[in-house]
């Protein structure tokens, strides 16, 4: 039993008792009111004395990632998808196993309980670790399993994913710490009948499902041209709300949404830093709340935030609606308490046992020491002032005691239920084979191609002669009329070529072209359809070994192509190169098969940077000395019949002009 | 000299030296660098091992008000009017003394030298005080004397704030730790003049100029409305600029007011948490920075953050352009940590001596630990991720040593310039003697009024008898030809009253009173030039004692009353009534004489509540018991002369029909 400390109920009356006990028997709350009192009802209960410090209810983190605290610091100030696809992914793929889940967990976990946070709802890959490790640590939280559309670290497929969770739903229904959920990602990485299943899944065993909505404006825009509606009244369609939903996020949400989480009591979880440092935006709080929707605090993974302080995080949700409205009375201290607590139970339907410190609870308790200079003084004028104490100036370093389910987890700033020499062992150890893989890969612009993905490993080596020429018909004529020619197709075509250029002799060039194709016809000269969508690729230009044969320069290298399936923006800043330069040409291309050996024949006129004239390429693609030296010839033979002469022959590339 | 620990220079090229050393010898460093290399320069130095440490320039908290941390907690969540006018300006008038300023100036170096900051710039009264205080600390500051045009608790005019300041600055002038400055207050709590002169003293010394510029929209709103320009704009026209300036806040700012205060080289403090949890706003510090503005980064006063904490107030700053932009590079963590250290120096005009660790400069250092869950794994892939650690991770509570001016202020985590007990103790006396002086003016209507100011402190007593009348002519014909009844003055007014009520018997009721004057007569009946302004009024009705004397009833009560000076709604948020009503009526009003007697005759028609019919109300002021019972027979005259019956009378007032 701890006696005499300023006790902060969160209950319905949001009584505070200035000195104030509060009783417990194994995991449950017996007793909550004035020291005096309570000590007349259980006088041989053994007792803390806490005089001078703040009790609360244990915190609730509404939304977290927990084994990303291994990934903390790795890279920020990027954009999302640069940071989500160029690093969190590849490295994720890379390095996501059981025992990444487990480490990263028992680190955040740590942190989370020095910080007086109790129970945390979480959304990874291998829950059972989470779980495990979780409850090893005696923290309670909901677990809740990934499901994506695509493959993840731990499933390849979605059925896959969905059997492990019903396991994992198997494994952990009957533990008193954990509640393991259903964790469809988000709308835009489901499919309906994804979400139709995760929901079945999460009714059929009364657990909830944690997902993330309406977290950034381009999910809100997609969602509505892929699916003609915003994601929270998609996810009303498809059923979602049948389950206990505890939605993330929800920045970007209208008010007929708001409607439909109150409606069907989803939990919204507001993750403050995580949405400024994403620059995702900052949620709508104050109008949720008014819409009667429960909105509870989230620290989001520590790669996003880079914490996991529901401190700095509550008094930051307190802040941002004043800021925002003008209003310096929107959302009072007292009110992002109860977000921290009772709300963020109510938001994670668990209100029933857990977020205030009444009777028949469970035993969650924080004890907030008030000993730094920044906790002093302290004014007693009125209830408010306790809650502002909390909000405007408590610090997570402030927790000094903290019971989770009756059982002590935290004594004198020490956390009692693991060893945290051995996890911040192991967690640096990760970080350094992290660093490791990362630092290798940003030294090979290949490895660095391979990582976000889409790249065939093919390597290919072309030949290449290239010439001024005065007009196209020198070339075009011949082309026509020569016997030994043979035209296979014929393309005009724009294409925006963007270069990323790097220092160093090796590094090699990245080339992002938009190809615009504007008519093609067939060897017959008749018009094939066309598909007028640009086509993006994106390719590695690996080093070029420039040999002269005969009247003819070849110059041949290796390739890595591929579909470039982001932005130029992204890929811009993903490699960031040390200069960009844009080449714009229109393009006739003839495919032509010469002496049985095919030949792209380019007839290319550049407008950027501009050129006077036209510019002739003769180009094969080859596989062996032998074959390149009998394309080279083949190719001096054609240069030849165009008329080029010797000295009109041009060494380099557009990009060198 | 520390040695061995990750050294981040914050100097012109950003050198981070992973194993670095900075020596330094008396106030001064001497070298930094590679350990390996310092340690050949200086063989003979002492070392203290920082090893797994990260050493950093003391951070740089460009706005303050050290004294108001002795304020912090008291109340929040109010509007700025209310917390200011009704709060804070009356605690300061009450409370602001010299001990005050000391006490609260230790109790705030406490905290910040803790919490890694070196250097502060503030503003407050009694600044010898601060000076003392934090020189005692061996803080480093930038103390500004504040002055304003009205009585500050340490001055009655703005001529006796000068010349204090004056001998302010000559005390202080070639001190090593303190540099003093002129702090008039603001634009709108200034006169041109005394900007004139403020200016001209700061000149004279060539010491800085503190001052808080468009920290709220209504600032420039008025600034506009009474000068014709924003406030930066008019600071300039002015000759403000003239003084090295150090503007506060400039929330709210033109881009032409950028381009000004870049041009005449003024530093700006941004102070992210007060202005979003005062409501403010957000600073554009991004287009500020791009226009050429130095910006550092403060945490105001206590009582408007509630913190001290410049690692928050950091990571605040970082977060906040990036939500507002959409752009999650906005302002990356170097350039936000550059701002709470060389950047900050800059806008204090300091750079020359501190903000980076550079040989010459001062030795101001900090020693961060990374010990704590928090601050697991650490990455060490690009300079990036220390920034990063700096400002998304590292907490106030990880500093662990402190030099200052070359002298050690922290050690392990302890404060060894100052008795902190002692401070925490004086502290906490202020504030158990403010919530005192507060619990007992919230207790009364009275003292509440009076503690903002206005309300002369008079009592007045009044009879009165109200009935209800079926039409004026009744009573206006018996007033225009009785010839007893002498007509002085006539005027009809639209009344809007609004009452707040509160429980208990004696509590009282206040009145806010909005009086349209529509015609006014003299005694002859001639129109009076009209005020068309309506007139606004306060007015404390204390209980009501009620008597009857023949067929007239006689109310009287004591009144204290003020003109209003600020709104409705402020005073509805001050005075936090538990009910409130409004009373909206139509008045022909008769100041009359009678049988030597002053009356007031009211013909009142009421449209809300909407009632039958007209009243009539016979008034007089009164002071003694004597008076009030021949007031009273004269007002059962005239009742009787106006044809008023017994039955006809009201009891009661119309705020409580």
């Amino acid at each position: 039993m701890l006696a005499h400390g300023t006790v902060v109920t969160m209950d319905a009356q949001r009584h505070i008792f200035r000195d104030g006990a509060v009783a417990f028997q194994g995991r449950d709350i017996v007793a909550v009111g004035e020291t005096d009192q309570i000590l007349t009802q259980y006088p041989e209960a053994q007792i803390v004395d806490v005089r001078g410090h703040i009790v609360i209810p244990g915190l609730v983190n509404a939304h977290t990632h927990m084994p990303m605290s291994l990934l903390r610091g790795l890279v920020d100030d990027q954009r999302l998808d640069v940071w989500l696809l160029g690093y969190m992914m590849p490295v994720e793929r890379e390095f996501v196993r059981p025992d990444f889940v487990r480490w990263g967990t028992l680190l955040s976990a740590l942190e989370m309980v020095k910080g007086g946070t109790t129970t945390f709802c979480d959304m990874y890959y291998y829950e059972d670790e989470v779980a495990r490790a979780a409850a090893e640590v005696g923290m309670r939280g909901i677990c809740g399993q990934t499901i994506l559309k695509f493959p993840a670290p731990d499933a390849a497929t979605y059925d896959e994913s969905l059997e492990y969770t019903r396991g994992f739903i198997e494994r952990w229904k009957d533990h008193d710490l954990i509640i393991p959920a259903v964790a469809p990602h988000a709308p835009y990485t489901a499919t309906e009948d994804m979400i139709k299943r995760c929901v079945a899944l999460a009714v059929e065993y009364d657990v909830p499902l944690h997902i993330h909505l309406a977290e950034t404006e381009k999910e809100v825009r997609d969602n509505y041209r892929e699916r003609g509606a915003p994601p929270i009244v998609w996810a009303e369609q498809v059923g979602l709300f049948q389950a206990k939903v505890i939605a993330a996020h929800c920045v970007h949400i209208e008010e007929r949404e708001m409607d439909l989480l109150a409606r069907y009591r989803a939990g919204v979880a507001h993750n403050p830093s995580s949405n400024l440092k994403l620059a995702s935006g900052i949620a709508p709080v104050v109008a949720m709340r008014e819409h009667g929707v429960t909105v509870g605090i989230g620290t989001d993974g520590a790669a996003s935030n880079n914490d996991l302080d529901m401190f700095e995080e509550t008094r930051l949700a307190a802040f941002l609606p004043k800021g925002i409205s003008g209003d310096p009375t929107a959302l009072p201290a007292e009110e992002a308490f109860a977000m921290a607590t009772i709300e963020g139970a109510k938001a994670l339907h668990m209100d029933h046992m857990i977020g205030s410190l009444e009777p028949g609870k469970r035993a969650d308790i924080v004890v907030i020491a008030v000993d730094e200079p920044h906790a002093r003084p302290q004014y007693a004028l009125s209830d408010e002032n306790v809650y502002s104490h909390l909000v405007y100036t408590a610090h997570a370093s402030d927790v000094r005691h903290v019971w989770i389910n009756g059982r002590p987890i935290v004594k004198d700033r020490v956390v009692l239920t693991v060893d945290a020499e051995a996890v911040y062992e192991k967690a640096q150890a990760f970080a350094d084979r992290i660093a490791d893989f990362l630092s290798k890969r940003e030294a090979s612009l290949l490895d660095k191609l391979i990582a976000i993905g889409g790249l065939k490993r093919s390597e290919t080596f072309e030949i290449q002669v290239k010439a001024r020429i005065a007009s196209p018909d020198q070339v075009v004529q011949v082309l026509h009329n020569d016997p030994d020619i043979e035209i296979v197709k014929h393309t005009i075509r724009q294409q925006y070529d963007t270069y990323f250029l790097f220092n160093g002799r090796d590094a090699g060039i990245i080339r992002y072209r938009e190809d615009n194709v504007i008519r093609t016809t067939d060897e017959h000269g008749s018009p094939v359809s066309l598909n007028v969508e640009p086509i993006y690729t994106l390719t590695l230009l690996g080093p070029t070994h420039e040999r002269e044969y005969g009247n003819s320069i070849i110059l041949s290298r290796s390739r890595f192509t591929a579909p470039a399936m982001y932005s130029l923006r992204f890929y811009k800043e993903y490699f960031q190169p040390k200069r960009i330069k844009e080449v714009v040409k229109w393009r006739d291309r003839y495919r032509i098969r010469y002496k049985g050996e095919d030949f792209a024949i380019n007839i290319d006129k550049l407008s950027k940077p501009p050129e006077e004239g036209y510019f002739l390429e003769i180009k094969s693609r080859t596989w062996s000395e032998e074959d390149a030296i009998r394309k080279a010839v083949l190719a001096g033979e054609l240069l030849e019949k165009f008329g080029v002469r010797p000295n009109e022959i041009v060494r380099g590339e557009y990009v060198a002009f």
